[in-house]
This record gives structure tokens, sequence and C-alpha cells, in this order.
């Protein structure tokens, strides 16, 4: 089979992240597909748009193949201007800004790149103080008067991911989420500390496999005790008897990423209750 | 006009991300529409979607009006189990992938999920790694050896937005941020400390208005120094200065998103070539 090798463009009056979403899940499909992706966001008016159609052109003559653009601009006239294109172009609103149209019996207001703008600033706000909370209570950093305006404080042992999913959960969905991790002294007391036990409802578990724990250690400490098997075994068993004993729900992390992870995180909070913004 | 209150569904057999980026973007040119959002991840056997499926019916008799369904389902004995209820599907797949399949001349997978999963191990391991980097240089943290490394330094007054650009660019682009906060010490010496400097074709600035700064200072420290206006006024105005006899590139923060920034600081590692992959 001849390698086929196209040009991708994420094209958008904003910052391109709907376009590339979009455009990377349709690529998922179509794993023998060569791709060489650009990335042209700001896309705002129609000399910028005639700019890009001229690059594309070019492209499309050099390689001798059609590029295809993935595009969530707005206003009809910088459309018009990529419209002379040889691309394929995949118009995310062209294509379904209708049938909303029809269904909600209004029009759209055809208002640009309002998705990743601070737009509703009170939602915006939220986000950036849940990651300052994430990042001021990161890796135990506890205090019982901030852990009451936690929505959920992660436990687990050393490097199972609490804190990317911690940052991802402030960053993507505002949830104030603390970090706490599970030590040998822990074990020993055999239960919380007196400040988590406060907020048990609010913990949840992050568990991963022994072998896949070894792994992420030795990256960071090779040949330690810290990344020796054997430590991991018993650290991971011992979190898991402890979660146990104290009613605390988990998951395991081992193949999951953080986006996977966040959102079975998500789900718990909304049948707690304890979520409710999208 | 009679308020028009919809049911929004974003179903997916994998995280959802994709589903809701998609239907936030298009909902933004509804501003008039109220809606009720739901999550519905992992929908990925047609028993889990025939629940969906007498859910969504079940709001559709209640509320008298049909849910919206956005999804990103690649089964088709999946999607097959939605199509009974009377909601309004935008299919993101159904509606694309043939148009891909026809340009590429193959057939696309139908496998599931895969953008937000594990999947490439080692594109996401990197990610990790760079949240990891961004943590460990974040606000001035910061040492000659480990900046060589850095893919970018992103430095300001303190509160201009350097911390969440710095994770979001990790997060998502795999990016490695170091972060540097401009302080008084900075000013007086009139130029960048020597580890800076040594990195200085690294270096981007962000300023912001001094109004928005004060605000956003006195939400942290009410009636600070720190926060005061003329403080703020002093310390952008000689950042600027600094930024300028160094040579550094900068971009005004003051009404952008951390998507907007970070979009602008990939747009300039391109353009000097120190990031390529998307």
């Amino acid at each position: 089979m001849i390698p086929l090798k196209r040009h991708i463009y994420y094209v958008s009056d904003g910052t391109g992240i709907t376009a590339e979403t979009l455009g990377h899940s349709l690529l998922t499909q179509f794993p023998d597909i060569e791709v060489v992706e650009v990335r042209a966001p700001f896309i705002d008016t129609p000399s910028k748009a005639r700019d890009l159609a001229a690059a594309i052109t070019r492209v499309a003559q050099k390689s001798g193949h059609r590029p295809i653009v993935f595009s969530t601009l707005v206003k009809p006239e910088v459309i018009a201007a990529l419209n002379d294109t040889p691309a394929l172009i995949i118009d995310l609103f062209a294509t379904f800004i209708e049938p909303l149209e029809r269904e909600f019996g209004v029009e759209s207001t055809h208002t640009v790149g309002r998705l990743h703008g601070v737009g509703n600033s009170q939602t915006y706000q939220r986000r950036i103080e849940a990651i300052n909370f994430a990042l001021a209570h990161d890796d135990g950093i506890t205090s019982d008067t901030t852990l009451a305006e936690a929505d959920v404080i992660l436990i687990g042992v050393s490097r199972c991911g609490k804190t990317p999913t911690s940052l991802f959960l402030a960053m993507t969905h505002a949830v104030k989420a603390a970090n706490y991790p599970l030590i040998p002294e822990d074990f020993e007391r055999g239960h919380l500390p007196a400040a988590l036990r406060r907020h048990r409802e609010k913990c949840f578990g992050l568990t991963i496999s022994p072998e896949r724990l070894a792994q992420i250690r030795a990256e960071r400490r090779p040949n330690s005790e810290y990344a020796a098997l054997e430590t991991c075994r018993r650290e991971v068993e011992s979190a898991l008897e402890l979660m146990r004993r104290e009613g605390i729900p988990w998951l395991d992390t081992t193949t999951k990423s953080i986006e996977e992870i966040a959102t079975l995180v998500l789900l718990h909070l909304e049948k707690q209750r304890r979520y409710h913004h999208l």
C-alpha cells in the first residue's frame, strides 16, 4: 500500500481547540494515514483566511494530495475565503448549526470564538481558583479549614496518578481536588489521619498494579528501595486494605489516562451530588 | 419568548470529552437556550446504550421537549440502541467518517474510545513528564541543568497567568514550561538572573494591565501593599522595560483565557521551530 501522507489543518477564529479535538477524534479511526498537522488559530478576518487559503493551495499543489481542513469558523465572509482552496473542508458549524436552529426555532448568533475565551468570567475564575487549590493541596499539604472547601480528596500511594488528575479536574471542570499520598505511617497507624477522617465522605482512592507502579517509580529513582517491586506490592496492598477498612471507593488507574480517571471521578461526584456544573 | 430548557446529552464510548467540546462549541451559538447537561461516558455496550435510551425517552416525555444527543459512538450495535429515542442525535462519526473514508480511500477501523485513552503511551508519558516538569519549575524554582530541558520559560510579574499556562501547555501539548516570576530584585538588577540569561531565547513574557492585576492580587491578599494599584503599575512597567531591554517577546494576558494564552505561546514556539508535535 502506498503510504498516504496528508496535510491536516485545524482552522478556527478562536484557539482551534474544538477543531483539533474533533479532527484528532476522527483521525484515530484511520491509523494508517500518515498526517502532517497544522494549527491555524485566530483566523478572524477575511484577509487572514485568504493568506491561509493561499498556503493550503500551495501545499495541495506541492504534495499532490487534497489537504483536509477541520473548521469551526463562524463568520460567513471568513469561511468564503477558504472555499476556493482544493481542500476537503469538514465544517463543524455549517453541518450542525442548521439542524440545531430548526430544533430550537431560533437563529444562531454567529459569534466568534466564544468557547475558549474568558467569556463567562465567573466560571473562568472558578477554574483558576481550583488550579490554585490543587497546587496548594498537592501531595498531602492539608489543613482542616481548607479541606472543608475541597470537592474531592484523592488518596493513594505515591505516583499512582493523584497530582495530574487533580490538576486536570481543576483546569477542565473547576473541581477543587486535594490529594494525599498514603505512606507507611498511615499503614502502621491503620487508619487515615484525623484531618482526612473528618472529610472521609470526600475521599476517593486511586490504586495501581504494583508492576506498573514499580516501572513509573524506577523512571524517577532507578534501583531505589522506593521503586522496588516488593515495596510497591506492600504499599499497594496496604493502601487497598486501608481504603476497604475506611469504606472509601477507589478505582484502578493502571491502564487509564488522566482524562479517563478524571471522568470516572466526576461520575462518582455526580452520583454523590457533590458536582453539578458541567 | 418562552424560555426553552433543553436536556443535552454527551454520549461516548470513551470519556465523552470530544462530544462535550463539540456540544459546548455549538451551544455557544445559542445563548438564549437554557440547558440541562448530562454526561454519559463509557457507553460501550448495547445494554448500557439501551439503559441510556430509556432514560432519554423518560426525560423527553416528562419535559415535553426533544433532548439533544451529541454522540461520538463508534460501534453500530451501540448506536442502534439509541436510534429509538425521540432525541435529535448530532452524530459526529456518522456525519464525518464517510467523507473521510471516501477521501482517504480506506475504511475506518471503528475502534472505540481511542482519543483520550493511554493509547500511544510514549506521547502520554511525555505529557506526564511535562506536568512534573512544570510543577518542579513553578514560581522560579530553577536550576541551570534542568532549564536546558525546558521548551519555554514564561516570565512576568506575580499573578499574570504563568502557572496555569505552564500546566495547560504541559497537560495538553507535552510542552515543558518553566516559569519565573519577575520581582523587585530583578528590576533593581536591571537584567534577568544569569541562569535565565543563558536561556534567553527560550524566554517568553506575559504582561497584564495594572488594573486587572490589582484586582486578581486583591482576591488573594486584600488591602495589601502587594495588591495596591500603585505597586502593580510599577511592577508591570518595570517588567515591560526589562523584557524590552532583553529583547524578549511578550503578550498581554489581560482579556485572554489560559487556552488563548497557551495557543499563542505554541504559535510562537512553532515559529521558533522549538515545537513540532501537535
